[in-house]
């Protein structure tokens, strides 16, 4: 049985990097899962308990296979875009290199920071762990999909194609837990999840997974029509309004901020932006 | 020290998959390269010397990293499309999952092939192994970066984002070798390699690496700007004129047909387009 509450994380008792369990909802305890990658064959839960250390992305890069993006899939945000609402999935591609932990620094390369704009989109993330079936999400986890408005929208920079703006290293930081669906209520329901970003503790985002144009069970359908979803595979499925770009004022990123973006039932990530010089 | 000639291929003395180090031009015979990934620590070659029986793609997909597409890279291309000189690199990505071997069937999704306007595009592959230090190439291969037209072209499927179009299975068949740029000529000078793609026997494609706006070395180094490059990441250098969009009249893929890319001193590619029903 898959884990509800996977983790990833450095041991208190040993110092080991390890999959995890976690036993509460405070992550601070976890049940170390066997074999070493849980998203390939079905772990088996040790019976040892270990105190957590530092949390860690919980799908190490070197078990991710492809981070795949979808663009403008909340109403809001489409709104407040003045985009059209789509009517098939925007889907744009991340490199694996773009992963960060939940409370990891987003380092920033000068290539990105020296045309400034940085901004964030608080996203939630599916991890897809079997495809060539019907399409069975692993769990969900929060996500940022921090973008660079100048590499996005100037088309001397970017040719009009979203992935370099999107690819910097630290552009995908995910976390704190991947939580199983058992867990949660449908995301795409009325109600939905409660999905909020914040900038040095201001509110910016605060919006809902209901506002999704297509669900996160639709996406997985729609790009499995196209590509094999392997397990290990991250969809990011979208922002909701209220980023830096939409708002009026303008807001930017800068170096010494902080981010978070927090989904009810998942759990909240929090980085710092440190610029690499 | 990495091996000139790397492929992978299915021995005809034990019928085991190996990367190995073709002895010979035709790739017939080949020393089998431990450990099982040369890519991320040096290969040393077994003395054991095997016939080759089946040539796969020279990366297997659990080897491959990342999949970096560089659009408009070729000067007869830009003008073909009737667009500007790019000053930057258009970047984008393609998911692992749309390696293909060099002669493998091209197994078109339904949800591709519905839709038509299928295309070719001949391309260089580099192959980037080490990153962090100033970007050292692997070697070269040949690439054909299989698009669907429609996928890419209208709004109303693609959201102007060219990276669906370019992703489904089997849209990145490369090989027969990874060649080492010791056997090359700076494919990047005024003499360059010729590059073709042939539709059922006739030349679409017939140019020259020299036509590159943006060198593999300078693509390497701009993209190791913006992210880290993993050793088992490939790199689409771009595509010179005459795919069949640029053709009066148009020319589109069908199924039943034949797509061969060859390149001078790398060898050549010929996949056949099955429709997956």
């Amino acid at each position: 049985m898959a884990p509800t509450r996977l983790i990833r994380f450095v041991s208190k008792t040993d110092n080991q990097v390890y999959y995890g369990h976690a036993t509460n909802n405070s992550l601070s305890e976890a049940k170390v899962l066997e074999p070493g990658n849980p998203f390939f064959s079905a772990p088996t839960t040790n019976s040892s308990s270990h105190p957590v250390g530092r949390l860690l992305g919980p799908l190490a890069r070197d078990d991710c296979r492809g981070i795949i993006c979808i663009g403008l899939n909340y109403r809001d945000h489409a709104e407040e875009a003045k985009m059209a609402i789509p009517t098939i999935p925007v889907v744009f591609h991340k490199p694996i290199t773009a992963l960060s932990g939940p409370y990891d620094d987003l380092k920033i390369p000068r290539a990105s920071w020296e045309k400034g704009a940085l901004d964030y989109e608080a996203e939630e993330a599916s991890r897809v762990s079997e495809s060539e079936a019907a399409g069975y999400i692993y769990g969900y986890t929060a996500g940022n999909d921090f973008s660079n408005r100048t590499w996005q929208l100037d088309p001397t920079l970017s040719g009009g194609q979203w992935c370099l703006s999107k690819s910097f290293d630290s552009t995908a930081p995910i976390g704190p837990a991947i939580v199983s669906g058992d867990l949660l209520p449908d995301v795409s329901t009325d109600s939905g999840l409660t999905i909020r970003a914040t900038l040095n503790g201001e509110v910016m985002q605060d919006s809902s997974t209901s506002q999704m144009i297509f669900s996160p069970a639709k996406l997985v359908s729609f790009l499995s029509q196209a590509m094999t979803l392997l397990p290990g595979t991250l969809i990011f499925t979208g922002t909701p309004a209220g980023v830096g770009l939409g708002r009026n004022p303008r807001v930017e990123v800068k170096e010494g901020d902080v981010l978070d973006v927090e989904i009810q039932g998942i759990g909240k990530i929090s980085n710092h932006v440190v610029y690499e010089k």
